[in-house]
């Protein structure tokens, strides 16, 4: 085994998840990803835990959407996740378009059914990674090798030193009513944040991970955005999406590419026309677009919003959070003609902060 | 995809298990029978039941089991059988001795914090099959391709006749009170069986099926039994097996080979040295011993005695149940030299039985 995978298990295990003896933990992985496997099993067996192993399948779940006419939560799995302490999942299958002919409708109403098995995940100690499968390689356009090399360098950061230079950027949102942001010709938007928490993202919840999130309060967002960076949902490529709002609520939509595969997400419920998030991107070791979002949206000159549920640490009690079966991040590019501003004044030019060197 | 795997697919979901709309359902399968997982998604989906999808993994059980110290019943996987109603497990992965080098006695402890979860698991609707891998075909000595047709014959057999010409043997053995088996000069052993139940397995728990098997009643085995059908314990082969019987009990055992795997199967827990079944193999499909217990029970001149576990349904409401966390199949080869007596009548005689042709 490749010393990196061990490497990579270990940061799951001490700095995401905290893995400890009696915890019940489940590790939910694409079979490709089997030798992370091995390496998550030797640690849970060492710390005294219980592994649960399920097999995150692409083929599997597509054949099992494309013959359901409709869909009841899972009981057996809800209980499952009722018992769990830690939920470890990664991405990696050998096909990123395996679930590319799934209707968007029939994955909207996948979602709602299965929506209290993930507001359970959610309640955890979890981990969203990555594996370096070949299938994720190619969509970056990477040898296999050298994915390898981004994805094991990426998850292995100084997160400690990471997590010290974003307090400089929570340090400014905690407290804070507006943010605009500005881009190009095409996206304005305004939102308030009074009120919620923003949350140091150093590697838990996601690994890798490298960003500053909150939630927008709800009816508050007014603009539009044009979001231009291309984003894969379920392997296919949205691209140029854009949105309007007033008083929050996606009243206009379009995209360059596969609109109606926009249109099925922003369909799904009431709550996937709202936005769950608003997100800076901070992690400066992550130097390319590799088309997937749990690293893209770490970039550290990138925005980003995402439709659908809001994560309810970020909610604060005087806020109504946005609940929705979906959550899906959309991108903007900040490195060029962009502005953040909070409370006026700007904290963000051209895609370097006002606390690094170069800001002007 | 091969259309012999949707076949086995559409036997498991109909014969075996008749999967139902609203059904929760558990499929643990190794990663290699990833197409016999998209068959029974396919299925599961046109059904309108839920999948759970295990990832029945040697090499992260094998991780898991060597890095422990000690074992504890996995609360969430005991809720997540709970509330399952159909459960479908293959064997099949690429190399069957993968937890070759876990120690006997490792095995033992986690079977017996394990137990509470396979005693809920054997509550439902289950089935457990084979997957036709390189690494049992590598076992049986056949190609991969020999393999495949092997396997994939023998579990789409016409099952009603099966059930029909078992039926003979049940008539026989219920309401009887003593089994007496001779085979060659080693092995002698009688048993009760009165007030027992004798069940047809015509596929259903297992498929392959083809036996009909019964509980002994727990402390009237008396004998010596000469298993002389090697048996694989996860990958290690245990040889000429000799086991000695008082009031039911093992007082004396040896092995050609591996003694002390047998020695830790017997030492699991008091219920280990007791007999849980006795089993009469009847599917004449299977003609070849391929080191595979799910088969090699089932070949028509056979019988085979289980130390452990005995089946709930076995075990009339009189007598005592054998209860143990193992249940370890062992193969008397019954086709010379070989008598099986009900209540002193010959029911058996070289593998023919009383109700074949050629019986004499």
């Amino acid at each position: 085994m490749d010393p990196r995978i061990r490497e990579h298990a270990e940061v799951i295990a001490d700095h995401s998840t905290n893995i400890e003896a009696g915890d019940d933990v489940v590790i939910s992985l694409p079979a490709v990803a089997d030798e992370l496997a091995v390496a998550l099993h030797e640690i849970v067996g060492e710390r005294g835990a219980n592994p649960v192993y399920l097999n995150n399948s692409g083929r599997a779940t597509r054949a099992y959407l494309r013959n359901s006419d409709e869909f009841e939560t899972p009981d057996h799995q809800l209980a499952l996740y009722e018992e769990t302490d830690v939920f470890v999942i990664a991405r990696g299958g050998p096909n990123v378009s395996e679930e590319a002919d799934v209707a968007p409708e029939t994955n909207a109403a996948y979602r709602r059914a299965y929506r209290p098995v993930l507001d359970e995940r959610l309640e955890k100690r979890w981990c969203l990674t990555q594996y370096p499968s070949s299938g994720h390689a190619q969509l970056a356009g990477m040898s296999t090798e050298g994915y390898e090399n981004f994805v094991w360098d990426a998850v292995t950061l100084d997160w400690e030193a990471q997590k010290e230079q974003q307090a400089r950027m929570v340090d400014i949102l905690d407290g804070a009513d507006e943010v605009r942001i500005r881009s190009g010709d095409e996206t304005d938007v305004r939102m308030s944040v009074a009120g919620n928490e923003t949350l140091n993202d150093y590697g838990e919840h996601n690994l890798p991970g490298g960003e500053v999130f909150t939630a927008p309060v709800k009816d508050s967002v007014e603009g539009r955005v044009h979001f231009d960076m291309p984003l894969y949902r379920k392997g296919t490529e949205i691209e140029d999406a854009r949105l309007e709002f007033e008083d929050g609520r996606v009243v206009n939509h379009s995209a360059e590419r596969n609109e109606d595969v926009l249109t099925g997400i922003l369909e799904t419920d009431e709550g996937a026309r709202y936005l769950g998030e608003l997100g800076i991107g901070m992690n400066r070791s992550i130097d390319q677009f590799t088309y997937n979002m749990l690293f893209d949206e770490k970039m550290g000159d990138t925005v980003h919003m995402a439709v659908g549920n809001a994560y309810p640490e970020t909610v604060g009690e005087e806020n109504d959070r946005n609940e929705s079966a979906e959550h899906v991040d959309m991108i903007v590019d900040m490195s060029e003609e962009s502005v953040i501003e909070v409370d006026g004044e700007v904290v963000q030019r051209d895609g370097t902060f006002v606390f690094e060197d170069g800001f002007e």
